[in-house]
């Protein structure tokens, strides 16, 4: 067992024993849930990013209210232990089935269902302040990488200049203690949201001419996508750029990027990047590259409501992103990435790319 | 050019000529495509595939209710064309923006959308015989794979003993000129419905042990699986187990690895993989591993309905299948993969697995 996982260990541990200490002194034993409702959610203007309260709730044993939680917070403490020290890791469909049975003597079930047992994992979470990743928990397995990088991951040495047209594919659990960096000439990272880009920006060994690392998230970039991003931001100091659709769901994945997710605000601090660059699709592209309007598709009743949602994100209350996202609604329209097609199969590669990174047209 | 990408771009360049040929003949231009309803597929007992028939219907240019898919169908062939001469591959939404655009003096475009154009490339495929990725369009980049063999993807080498955690991303054109099979100690292929069991037994190194590939295709399994589990059936001789949950779903993802999918009968003959073997999760499994029925869930409207299509399906109607249905017709209840994390984190990989492929325990 290495250092981080005896230390998440140990704070499944200390948490078992506070009630234990309780149950000794004849205190009602509770423990702490830091709130995660949108109340104790707040924008950090100084690290620019979305973090978390000091609001918390106390679960309590004796209370009705409060003890079917109680027990789950510790079925589900009980279950990360064993992962840990068995050295396993699981997804959140197995944890929800390690953990779901009929409890002695009723017909009553320790949970009703996932939805049930997948809060409780974010209460535990937020209480020990361990990523899930920490707990042995993946998430969905999305997203693939290549680049001029080698990597070791679980062991095994990988060269990711030499991962074909398929790519390296992105673990959800990415820690340092399953991969590391080993030789890179990467200068920068380019995350897309589609993977139908990526292959365009592969085919075209796009990260070999503008030595980066090109990495897709398939829509939503998912955690391990997003921690690897961290990761190579921080630890290697490489400036990341995003490459998404011009509409208000391309916007939203940068926002997550950048700022981390409302409903996940405590995570924020190990998997935003807030200098993350916005390189595109910008409402200026279309008109500076010469697409037409032909190609924009009409934005829905969904995409402007959820358009002038963002006007009022703290983080998005610069001129240059009012701009941005006021000219995505006066246009009435939405271009894909692959509206560039278009103009020529390698448009995105030889035109749109290397000018918009030359020219230094991207929004932070 | 290779010698595949010959064949195809002659196809595309034959398909035109005779229309031109029409032209100089002073005969009304047409082409014929084979019919892709479901009154042209037929179950052939012999082969044991979804085929499509002899069926086909004449497109002509000079009636006003064909005028504007046989206008499409050209553009997409020029697409494709153009494709193949570029030595680049693209997306079927590429494909579409490629295509579209307002027919010179009108106001009308040359696709409503893409619903549009994806037929059309579907009856291409069909006209001239083609498949998807030889006309150099790909469908989503969907699963991994991992096992004892070493193979070529686009000029690259790549172990797949030496994958780490995430796998090697399974493109979706693997056909041979792209990617090569080299050495492999592979004994078997072992196709899984769920990410998450794929991930189980790669940290378990399953594949070591046990001496096989391990994929999957994150649920239904896309083009790209499919055709590199067919090729490495017929092309290594590897037999194809293959591991879903016990649902309707489940036998469904089997059955279309197996015979094909009704819809897209026509590429049967080069995805389907008749011997494939249902590994399971069969509907005797729970009983026979001691999965308690609490960890069954109900069987809804929807699953009841498929599985009673299911019992009508052509290849489906030997006593063994018609038993394993209605059992799970009978039981009301289904069985994820993940349920066996009850019985133990590793229980699939060193447990039920093992027994089930050393006792043959698979239906086919």
């Amino acid at each position: 067992m290495d250092q981080r996982d005896r230390k998440t260990k140990e704070k499944l541990v200390n948490l078992a024993k506070a009630v234990v200490h309780d149950v000794n002194d004849g205190t009602d034993p509770s423990v702490d849930i830091p709130l995660r409702s949108l109340s104790n959610v707040t924008f950090n203007e100084q690290s620019s990013i979305i973090e978390l309260g000091d609001q918390k709730s106390e679960r309590q044993f004796f209370n009705v209210r409060h003890t079917r939680k109680f027990m789950q917070t510790f079925l589900v403490a009980a279950a990360c232990k064993e992962l840990i020290e068995q050295g396993k890791t699981t997804s959140i469909r197995d944890l929800f089935y390690m953990t779901w049975r009929d409890i002695a003597g009723s017909k009553t079930k320790t949970f009703d269902g996932q939805e049930e047992s997948d809060p409780v994992i974010e209460d535990l979470e937020v209480a020990i302040q361990a990523l899930r990743e920490e707990l042995h928990l993946f998430a969905s397995n999305r997203g693939a990488m290549v680049g001029p990088m080698t990597i070791v991951d679980s062991g095994d040495t990988i060269d990711l200049r030499r991962m074909g047209s398929g790519g390296w594919s992105v673990p959800s659990i990415v820690e340092s203690n399953v991969l590391q960096f080993k030789k890179t000439e990467a200068e920068f990272v380019l995350l897309v949201e589609k993977d139908a880009v990526w292959r365009r920006l592969n085919e075209d060994k796009f990260w070999k001419a503008h030595k980066c690392m090109v990495i897709h998230g398939n829509g939503m970039a998912p955690r391990g996508v997003r921690r690897l991003v961290y990761r190579m931001h921080y630890e290697l100091g490489l400036p990341v750029y995003v490459l998404v659709d011009n509409d208000p769901w391309g916007l939203y994945i940068y926002s997550v990027v950048k700022q981390g997710s409302i409903n996940l605000a405590f995570e924020s601090a190990r998997m935003a990047v807030p200098r993350a660059r916005f390189l595109g699709l910008s409402s200026s592209d279309p008109e500076a590259f010469g697409l037409s309007s032909d190609v924009g598709l009409k934005l829905g009743d969904q995409d402007v409501k959820r358009a002038q949602q963002m006007l009022n994100y703290a983080w998005f209350q610069e001129k240059k992103w009012q701009q941005e996202i006021r000219t995505l609604l006066r246009s009435g329209r939405r271009y894909e990435l692959e509206a560039f097609s278009q103009k020529g199969i390698s448009f995105i590669t030889e035109e749109y790319l290397p000018r918009k990174i030359k020219d230094e047209l991207w929004l932070v």
